[in-house]
């Protein structure tokens, strides 16, 4: 069994995380740590835990484990870094951005984050130690245009809208039901974060991709998954590029390349990512659909853990979507 | 014209208010006061009013209107008026529960506040000086209720489901989207505070009503309206029940008895309220329909302004709905 | 491995179920019938299967299975089994209503079938050969009242509300999105078709239980689950009444009686029933919730499934909840 | 009084119109026509109309009338043209896209119909008997970028999401709330029928507009609105774009260019347009909101009826916005 602890155990992701650890055939859940809501049973703040496991929030993270998945917020994960002095032999999965880009990818006690997108980087997640785990927009993107990376020869205009738990548990004028409910409104255009995340993965796929991604960030009018499309003028055939993304996914455990017209509800509640790919009027149309909360985060994270420890890569995540 | 003002003008009851005197032929805003939002253009927290409404809020009252609008939380209209010195010639339409209960209706400056329910004090309004404005819930269960009153032998049991603006536009865990999306959920089960305003109207109606009302108050996903569900057991016929509430109802200007089976969106953006009676297994069952910031709380404050003023009834209060 | 074949398997149920079996360790789908789709592959109708099953609706049921899931519509079960010569080896769950209640439960070919309810029949469905799988409304009904059956001293008042997957897959002007969204209505009050199967239930854990169960159905505003409220007059004490739930449910796999103020979506996408028991004004005020699809159907089915061929109650079925 | 008739009185549009018509001070509705539904009362189909409007749906259109809606499906219309024979003093607008395009504008009598889109053919407008009301998404978009038609030196890159209420009343698996509630999905991609008349109001505008206007289709999750976006690469700053599109709309009785962050629901349930305009990174970006059953259908059709009569342009849908 792999003895894992969690730190920041009381939000959205960490309560992902742990819908999935409690049933993960594998894990032993050793301690969820959370600095707010410590001395409480998990399943007071995660309800839904109820019957599946019973344990407290503890203040103080243990080191007793063999992984530490870090669910703190932007940010903290490298000040949790910096200041805990952490046994060498603990592997670490953070699922903030801390340590996401190449240039802030080494933590103050040398610990080297492998970016963990398993489409991408399968073997060195295989044998890494501590991996920096990809953005929700990033994930859904990323997945949607890397295996054209070398072959882009124009702009990418990409527009993905994102479901509420997207803004995390916080209560905000964005996230209030009042407002949100059947409302659509967007944010950061051109200008989201997660765009450097991408543009490295496309350098690293698509040896020196350099062309303008324009992203525009949707909300949307519902709490979970990202549903992103992603055009751009191009000379291929369908087949060419179906073909090229077949090769790229052919041992992907949980991205499918579909011929049939999608949408978001098909993954929702899974890890999985599916891609639809079109050619009209001379323009290469990606659609790509994740659940933010799973593929897109702890469903990854888990993804991620499997590979690391040996496990066969879709151990404890064959999920049931909830289609309807 | 009918010179108003509104204070505590930044929130949602604030807000419809606003919706509908900006169009209302027969009003002038004076002033909209707003202790958080002084300075600010109405237009810049109430979005949709641009291009209908230029002032901006100011942080204190003013003297020269014909009529006050209370929009401030509960408990504040009390206060607001006991430390205010106000023109007596300046009447008062209170839209919080300070003043609906008989034992609390006298302000301490001897203001006498009328309960605004159209349909049972219709005369009292249009003498009156100040008005308590009825609650959301009471509104759509006194109207499925007054005219069995005096028929009622048994007990009621009621159960409403509200959407999310009735719990006002500060963020909190039961308001997030990400919570409340497709989520249902109840509270102050057989004790929520607007039975008292109920009961005191049942008895009027009803020369001593003296049957529980057991009421169930749902959360329900989605923002305006209430749907509520009163039965009781009854010898009457559903024609002897129907001809009374037809004639109570008679010259009620927005509340109707209608045949079919009704839904909430049939009243949503309107002052309407509609009732369907059913007898079935011995029971009379009333479905009642209103939307919860209008004949629930604005709407129905400038229905009893036109009362007072002698306006015609539904003076700016004609709403499309917005049904689909 | 228990091969297994599914008749009827283009609608709602017959997806859930296929959703759980292809990922349950001890399950072998041999196929699945679609009078309309055969041909199709069946993750062309359920879209998200894509990566999970493989095979392609047929026409034709087959004999060579040990057991048979009938998921098309009430009344077709019936007819199915009158004109199918089934090799008696073969058991059968049926998620219809067509042999729920006792005078119906014996087929024209002498199978006799066992109301499925785990918390009710547990040791009869571990011997059974034919399972009448209960109805979405009854599960989450019994379930709230089935340990009161010999504690009600007095009529029952039940609201539950539904989401859309309740009405199947046919679109009707009642699941019409433009319709259904925001909006609420109820239906069939008083006098849908469970009453029967709740009533017989409560006979047979109550001992002659014998009053009226007011049953009002509440089509929601979303498309998992069902939101139940059930509440009598009662002077026992809340703790006599939890210590008898908690009697009740002892060993129970999926039914919880908890202690905080439950939500719907705490249970979507899983198996579970989670019930809270509170005593005010001297009612006993039960609320339960379940996944219609799941608990309330094809979960069910499984858990009835497990039972039957002496697996462990949960396999495969501890699902992870989508609570946001 | 303007007399008017309605053909096709028992869709969405037509309903719409309805809710406009019979709160409109200067209206009087001759009849409702529909071939489905003859002989019932309107608001047995349309529920809400209940207390506003007392007539049955008529078979047969009548001649008695100053201006006819047609509000048909789409080919309809022509064909009701061509084979009625209707007084030459009947003026007609059509919501349909019979009439729309330029080569298609003159009906088989001889009837030419101006493109109904009063920012940009106000003076037309006012002088024409026959009104083609310009499609939803064409609104909306013509609106984001017709100021700017002579100015763009680049494609234009669309996105816009529309609500279920755009797909009609017709119940189908893609307005089914159990497959669209929280889901999204894209059709049409790059050839939706809007292009056409987009295109040729471009040209009219900008003097031989001649770029692509790549444009993906999204259904949301939601009934009512569409929120559009629109950008350009371009070295134009801010200001003068922004100073083109204020001149551009100076006397637009509807359309604002307004200066904050805007969410769909600032619009719906009104006739307005609003625009947003924001410069980042070299791309203009035009964000534009509309409520697709009203500036997007019925509530156009009623500014272009008060055009084409002299009244003021406004009259009869100063409507109230359900921003929550």
């Amino acid at each position: 069994m792999i003895k894992v602890g969690i730190i920041g155990g009381a939000g959205y992701t960490a309560g992902e995380l742990l819908r999935l650890l409690v049933h993960h055939p594998q894990i032993q859940i050793q301690f969820v740590q959370s600095t707010s809501q410590a001395g409480l049973k998990v399943s007071e703040i995660h309800h839904d835990l109820i019957g599946d496991f019973d344990q407290e929030f503890v203040a103080q993270h243990q080191d007793n484990v063999d992984l530490l998945f870090l669910c703190m917020g932007h940010g903290k994960s490298r000040e949790f870094i910096d200041k805990t002095i952490l046994s060498s032999s603990v592997k670490v999965i953070d699922l903030s951005h801390d340590y996401r880009l190449k240039d802030k990818s080494v933590a103050s006690d040398h610990r080297v984050f492998i970016y963990g997108l398993p489409e991408l980087n399968k073997n060195a997640i295989k044998g890494a130690n501590h991996i920096a785990n990809p953005g929700c927009f990033a994930t859904a993107i990323q997945l949607a245009l890397l295996p054209a990376a070398g072959l882009i020869q124009d702009d990418v205009h990409v527009h993905a809208i994102t479901g509420s738990t997207g803004a995390g548990q916080n209560p905000t004028a964005f996230t209030h039901f009042s407002w949100r409910n059947n409302n659509v409104s967007h944010y950061k255009a051109f200008a989201h974060q997660h765009l450097g995340e991408i543009g490295e993965s496309m350098v690293q796929a698509g040896n020196g991709f350099d062309h303008d991604i324009n992203f525009l960030p949707i909300r949307g009018d519902f709490a979970r998954g990202i549903f992103a499309t992603a055009y751009f003028k191009s000379d291929l055939t369908l087949e060419e590029v179906k073909a090229r993304y077949e090769e790229f996914y052919a041992d992907a455990a949980f991205t499918h390349v579909v011929d049939h017209k999608i949408s978001l509800k098909e993954v929702v509640n899974t890890n999985k990512c599916i891609l639809s790919i079109e050619k009209i009027d001379g323009k290469i149309l990606i659609t790509s659909c994740i659940d933010n909360l799973l593929k897109g985060a702890s469903g990854q994270a888990v993804q991620n853990m499997n590979l690391m420890f040996g496990l066969p890569e879709n151990t404890g995540i064959q999920l049931k979507a909830s289609m309807f």
